[in-house]
C-alpha cells in the first residue's frame, strides 16, 4: 500500500507529544503534496489521553476514563497513521536507520527515514511500594496513566471508606488530596520537603493551611521509608523512620522522571535530569527527533535545561518536531517559563494555585540576584460578594530591575492571573512593566489597583 | 498653621486621580523631607468611590453606597489633605497662579505654587431626558456617581416593578441591563449602534444573544429621540421615531465625556474628544497637571490620544502626577491599550466580556491594515464540570505579525484572561509570541491547547 518514496516516519509513544508530531507532519506534508508512511507504536492500550485530567476522574468530575482521551487509537488510524498499541519498541539501530519492537504478534523491525521518541515520562514508584514480586502492594498506586486511574477506582470500591496516605505534596499530591477528601476518605499527606515546594515558603505556608484547614493532615519534611502489611497483605500503615501514618490507600505522588531506557541504549545523549536535549526544531540527532515528557525543555529565563514535563510543551514542541518532519526549520519550540496552576477546594475551602518563572531558590541555583515581596489582596473590588482573598508573591531582579517570576495562591479566578506575568516573562519585561501596563479591571474581577499590580509596584519602589 | 515654605499644591476633584496625586505626593514629600499644603476642593460630597461599582450598588450586590468609598473626607483630611466637599471651582487664573472657588460659606479664592485638574467625567443627558426646567423627567437617570446610585435606589423603591429602558449598549448598559433583571423588571435595550460596540460585530453579537437568553428585549441600530410623559409626569415610554418603547424607568447609558469647562475657560488645550493632553508626567501647562477622566490618554498601538475613562488609568495617571509634583520627572504614565472587561450574568446566563488593544474599526480609523478570527473553545478542559463556553477574536497585522487586540466572550474565568493578551501588546510582541508563550495549564482551568493561543496560533498560520 505504501507509496514507493513516501517519507518513512517511526513515532515511538502515542501520547501528547508523539501524536502531535504525526498529525501536524500528516497536515503539513498534505499541504506540501508530500507523501508519508507513519508507524506509531504504542506500549499501552491509549493514546492522546490527558494525563491531568486523572486526579479529577478519580475524585468523580469525569464520569469515564475514555472521557479523558482526546483521540482514540481509532481515530489515528483514521486519519491516516499505522498506529499498533500493545507495541513497545525494544531496540533503535540508527546505523541502518531501524527500530525494533514487539506486540503480541512477535517480534518486528521498522525501518524508518525519520524517528519521533516521545516516550514520555514515568512516575517514581519506591521499592516499598513493591512486594518482593515487584508488584505494586495492594492499596497503593501511581496516578499517571489511565490504568492507574482504573486502578484508584477499583481500590475505592474495594475500600470505599478509611485513611488515604499521600506521599508526596507536589501537584499530584495535592489533586489527589481533594480526590481523596471528595470521596470521603480521611487524608494524611506527606512530603519531604513542603507542600508545592515549587512556590516560596510563603505561599507555600497558604497551601499547606489550605489543607489543614479542609480537614487534611500535613506532615513537611518527612520522607515515607516503608509500609506495614499485615498478614493478609493488607496496607496498615505508610512508615517515617519509628513514626507510622495509618492508611488503607497510599498514593505514590512522588514526581515522574523521563522515559528514556531506550533513548540510552541507542547512545542519545540525556540531561542532568535524564532527559533528552532536543534542539529548538526537536531534533536530537541525524534523523532522530524528540518532544515531550522524555526530555529536558529550555527554561527561557536561565537558559538552562529543565525537566518540565507539562501537556502543554509536550503538544508545542511535538507540533514543531511535526512540521520540521516535513519543512525543516519551519517551526521552533522555544521553551517554557515553568508555568503551571492547579487548585485546591473541598468545603469552604477554595484555593487555586499558579505560579511562573523562576521561585527564590532556583533563582538562588542560577546564580541570579533576586528580590520580592508578599502582597495581599482580593480577587474582586472588596465590595463584591465574589472577592475572595489572593496572595501574591513577585520576584524581580535589582540593578535590571527584569521581572523573574510571579506566584499566586487564592479564591475563584485568582490562578489564571498568572498568564499576565508569564506573557510579561515571556517579553523579558521589567517589575515596573508589570506594574504599569494597562490590566484588565471592573468589580467582580479585580480591584481598582489590580493586586498583581500593587505586588509588581511595591517591590520596583523597594528596588528604587 | 501652614508653613512658611510649604509648597501648595491645589487639587480640583476628589475622587481616583486627585486623590491618588494628593496621597502621593504627600507620601513622596514626607520621604524627600519636603513640606506641602495640600487643599483639595470636590464639588460633591464624596470622595475616592468606584463609580464602577454603582451597578452593582443598584443590583443589589452592594448593601451601602458607602460601601464604594475607598477613602472618606474624614479619612483624607485625617492623612493631612485640607479637603473641601461642597466647594466647586469657579475659574483658574494661570497668571496669578490662583484658583477661585466657592461653596455654602461664599467666594474664595486659593493661590497655588502647582494645580492639579482631576475634574473627571460626566455622564451625556440629552436634552430629552429632561423637563423644561431643566430637572431630570421623574423615572430617568444616568448611573454616574453616588447620588445617581441613591437615586436609582429612590425610583426602584417608587416604582417596584415594571419595564426598564436602558439607552446604551456599552459597558454601564449591560450592568444596568443585568441590575435591571436581578430587581425584577422587564428590561428593553436600546443602543445605537451594536451591544458592546467595542468589541467586533461576531463577538458583539454573542453578547447580544447573551442578554436576549436572559430575558432583555434588544434593540440595536436605534437613536431614542423622545420620551413619553403622562399628565403626572410619569414616564410612558422611549421614543425610536414613531416606534415607542413603554418604561417606567429608564436608565441613561450613553456614555461620559471630559469635564473640561474649567480647563478650556483658563485656555488649556483640548482634544479631539474633549480632554486635557497632560504629558507622561501629567504635566498640560507650566505649574498645571491633570490625570483621569479628564483627560485624553495615549493608546499605545496607534500613539494617538483616545478618551478612555477608566478608574485604572486616573489612578495610575493620578499617582505619576503625585510623584512629580515633588520630584519632577520621576514617574511617568505611559498610556493604555483600551483593556476594559465586564460581564453580564442572569439565570442560566453567565458572560464576561472583555478586550484590549484595537477593534477592527479602531485598525481601519487608524489605517493599520488588520487580519482577525474568532475561535471557539472552552474555558475549561471539556470533560470538566466547569467547562464553559470561549469566544476569542485576535487581530493582528500582516507583515509585520504584531498582535493588535484581542477580544473575549465566555463563561466563568475567561474575562480575565485577556491580561495576557494585555502583557502581551504592552510588549509589542506578535501573534506568534502569544501563540506560543507559557501560559498556564491544569484541566479545571483550560484546555491543553489555551484557547487564546489556538486562536492566536490560527492567525498566525493564515499570516504566514
Amino acid at each position: 500500500m505504501r507509496e514507493q518514496d513516501a517519507l518513512r516516519i517511526v513515532v515511538i509513544g502515542a501520547d501528547a507529544a508523539g501524536m502531535s508530531a504525526a498529525n501536524h507532519a500528516l497536515r503539513v506534508a498534505k499541504s506540501a503534496g508530500r507523501a508519508v508512511d507513519i508507524l506509531a507504536l504504542e506500549r499501552t492500550e491509549h493514546t492522546s489521553y490527558s494525563a491531568c485530567g486523572i486526579p479529577y476522574w478519580i475524585a468523580g468530575d469525569v464520569a469515564e476514563g475514555e472521557d479523558l482521551v482526546a483521540r482514540t487509537p481509532e481515530a489515528h488510524r483514521a486519519a491516516g497513521i499505522d498506529l499498533r498499541t500493545g507495541a513497545t519498541a525494544t531496540s533503535i539501530d540508527a546505523d541502518v536507520r531501524e527500530v525494533h519492537w514487539s506486540d503480541a504478534h512477535g517480534d518486528h523491525v521498522a525501518p524508518y527515514d525519520e524517528l519521533v521518541l516521545a516516550t514520555g515520562a514515568e512516575p517514581i514508584v519506591p521499592d516499598w511500594a513493591r512486594t518482593s514480586d515487584g508488584d505494586l502492594i495492594s492499596g497503593v498506586a501511581p496516578v499517571k496513566d489511565l490504568n492507574d486511574g482504573s486502578a484508584w477506582l477499583d481500590l475505592m470500591q474495594l475500600r470505599p471508606s478509611g485513611r488515604m496516605v499521600v506521599a508526596g505534596g507536589g501537584y499530584i499530591g495535592i489533586e489527589m488530596a481533594e480526590a481523596g477528601l471528595r470521596r470521603g476518605y480521611a487524608v494524611t499527606l506527606l512530603t519531604r520537603s513542603r507542600v508545592m515546594s515549587s512556590l516560596d515558603p510563603e505561599l507555600s505556608e497558604r497551601v499547606a493551611a489550605g489543607l489543614r484547614a479542609a480537614g487534611v493532615e500535613v506532615h513537611e519534611g518527612v520522607t515515607v521509608d516503608g509500609l506495614e502489611v499485615d498478614q493478609d497483605h493488607n496496607l496498615r500503615a505508610a512508615c517515617v523512620g519509628d513514626a507510622r501514618h495509618e492508611c488503607d490507600l497510599l498514593v505514590v505522588a512522588l514526581g515522574v522522571r523521563p522515559r528514556t531506557e531506550l533513548a540510552d541504549a541507542a547512545g542519545l545523549t540525556l540531561g542532568k535530569d535524564g532527559g533528552l536535549l532536543p534542539d529548538p526544531e526537536g531534533r536530537v540527532a541525524p534523523q532522530i527527533w524528540s518532544a515531550g515528557d522524555c526530555c529536558e525543555v529550555v527554561q527561557r529565563l536561565t537558559g538552562e535545561r529543565s525537566f518540565l514535563p507539562l501537556g502543554t510543551h509536550a503538544n508545542k514542541a511535538g507540533r514543531a518536531v511535526g512540521a520540521n518532519l516535513i519543512v525543516p526549520g519551519s517551526l521552533r519550540f522555544d521553551g517554557a517559563l515553568g508555568t503551571a496552576i492547579t487548585r485546591f477546594t473541598f468545603g469552604e475551602v477554595d484555593l487555586e494555585i499558579s505560579r511562573t518563572g523562576l521561585s527564590t531558590a532556583e533563582c538562588e541555583e542560577a546564580g541570579i540576584p533576586v528580590e520580592s515581596l508578599v502582597t495581599d489582596g482580593t480577587t474582586a473590588s472588596g465590595y463584591m460578594p465574589e472577592a475572595a482573598p489572593l496572595a501574591v508573591q513577585v520576584l524581580a531582579q535589582p540593578g535590571t530591575r527584569r521581572l523573574l517570576g510571579v506566584q499566586i495562591v487564592g479564591g475563584t479566578r485568582a490562578g489564571k492571573r498568572i498568564d499576565a506575568a508569564s506573557a510579561a516573562l515571556w517579553g523579558q519585561m521589567t517589575v515596573d512593566d508589570l506594574a504599569w501596563m494597562d490590566l484588565s479591571y471592573a468589580p467582580p474581577f479585580a480591584t481598582a489597583w489590580e493586586v498583581l499590580q500593587v505586588a509588581a509596584r511595591r517591590l520596583a519602589e523597594r528596588l528604587s
